[in-house]
């Protein structure tokens, strides 16, 4: 048996969410039913993380042990065969037997995706926030170098979140500004739940002025979901990819 | 009676084309309805030109005459609110009586958007044209430069079109690399039907070295449709905005 990496891209849109649930259409769901009607035997999938209900991956990844013989550079076009339009797997190479998508995973690059316009825009449905107000992206990177090394993010965290704790440590996060756009790009080896929507949520509110600079360090000293501003919306947020 | 511009948004993906057509889903279609519905009284509406079905736009015009009281600036929103999530409106605003949205369109620019890649992108389905193959930028853009001007263009002219004449006048067409990304950017008065993706999937065959670089020159002076090459897919062409 073979350890095989793949690299997934998937429109999160039509999914509840990515985890597997029964009698709900996922992410995972669908990619197990791909693999192993393509591998053609049943298979243990090992994925790098979960991601929400609405959020996209240009480059989720999974692992998995088989023993087909369809040439590992064949191997994407066939699994894309066998998978809906909304999921697609567009790399795929052998691994070290030891080899855990989850547990050899570095770090994780997310990008959260902000349209800055009036009006919404059919082409971007779905697929970014529409932001209507006018943000300063200098306010907002000297309120979010705040976040940057290790802390205890649980005022970032997502309500239900079962976790041992709600330490984090984020390597970094870049304000990218391009055009009508604005992206937020965090990397770190792990996030809690919804925290970066719930980063990117606060640090708009600040970038446009409703709130001081010193807001989003008060945030996280209050460790309370509480003192934290809103959750942003799933669309906008992308797994970018996973580095091992 | 005021004449209102609106600039217009759409995935042409759910759509059987722009063109209004009785028991199907047209752009057209569903923005009278909702232009209609909006300003509360029939309109007679003017739009800068059709796209074939599955093409996309960010930037379709069209111009209407309406005594609406609501303000231009929240115009947008409220037609927005009157019409389906894949097509929408980003700007408005008021041009002399005389002003008409095709005719006094001076320029059209069009982007066909390339995706280089082995594999499909489930975030790209239905808007790139996802392709497999090694191009050489240089060799497309010497192809490409012979089109430029006037010239008629009855070899790049899709099957059905009714028209006076082929001749057509091409201001310019860039080619632009952006990573996995290759753009056609295609400027001109107006373009025959499937002008723009015949262009583009011959140039392509060019591009990978199935054909010589004279053959777009060949093709051109043979005027004929069967001198030039495939029509590439509807999916990667946008109609990118309008000069008046």
């Amino acid at each position: 048996m073979k350890n095989i990496l793949i690299k997934i891209n998937y429109d999160g849109t039509n999914f509840h969410g990515f985890q597997l649930q029964p009698n709900e259409r996922t992410v995972e769901g669908e990619l197990n039913l791909g693999i192993e009607k393509t591998v053609k035997h049943p298979v243990k999938i090992f994925y790098a993380g979960r991601t929400d209900r609405g959020v996209h991956a240009e480059g989720q990844y999974a692992n998995f042990y088989s023993d087909t013989t369809i040439d590992i550079g064949n191997l994407p076009k066939v699994l894309n065969f066998n998978l809906p339009e909304d999921v697609s797997v567009v790399d795929a190479k052998y691994v070290p037997d030891a080899f855990h998508a989850r547990f050899d995973a570095k770090l994780k690059k997310y990008r959260y995706v902000v349209h800055r316009s009036r009006y919404r825009h059919a082409l971007l449905r779905n697929r970014a926030y529409e932001y209507p107000y006018d943000v300063d992206p200098d306010r907002m990177r000297e309120a979010l170098a705040s976040l940057i090394g290790e802390h205890d993010f649980n005022s970032f965290m997502g309500r239900g979140a079962i976790v041992k704790d709600s330490i984090r440590s984020i390597e970094r996060i870049d304000v990218i500004e391009d055009g009508d756009f604005l992206y937020f790009d965090f990397v770190a080896k792990s996030f809690l739940k919804n925290m970066i929507r719930i980063v990117t949520g606060t640090v708009l509110e600040i970038g446009r002025g409703q709130r001081e600079i010193e807001y989003m360090k008060e945030a996280l000293e209050k460790k309370s979901r509480k003192a934290a501003g809103p959750t942003a919306p799933a669309c906008g947020l992308y797994l970018l990819d996973v580095k091992y």
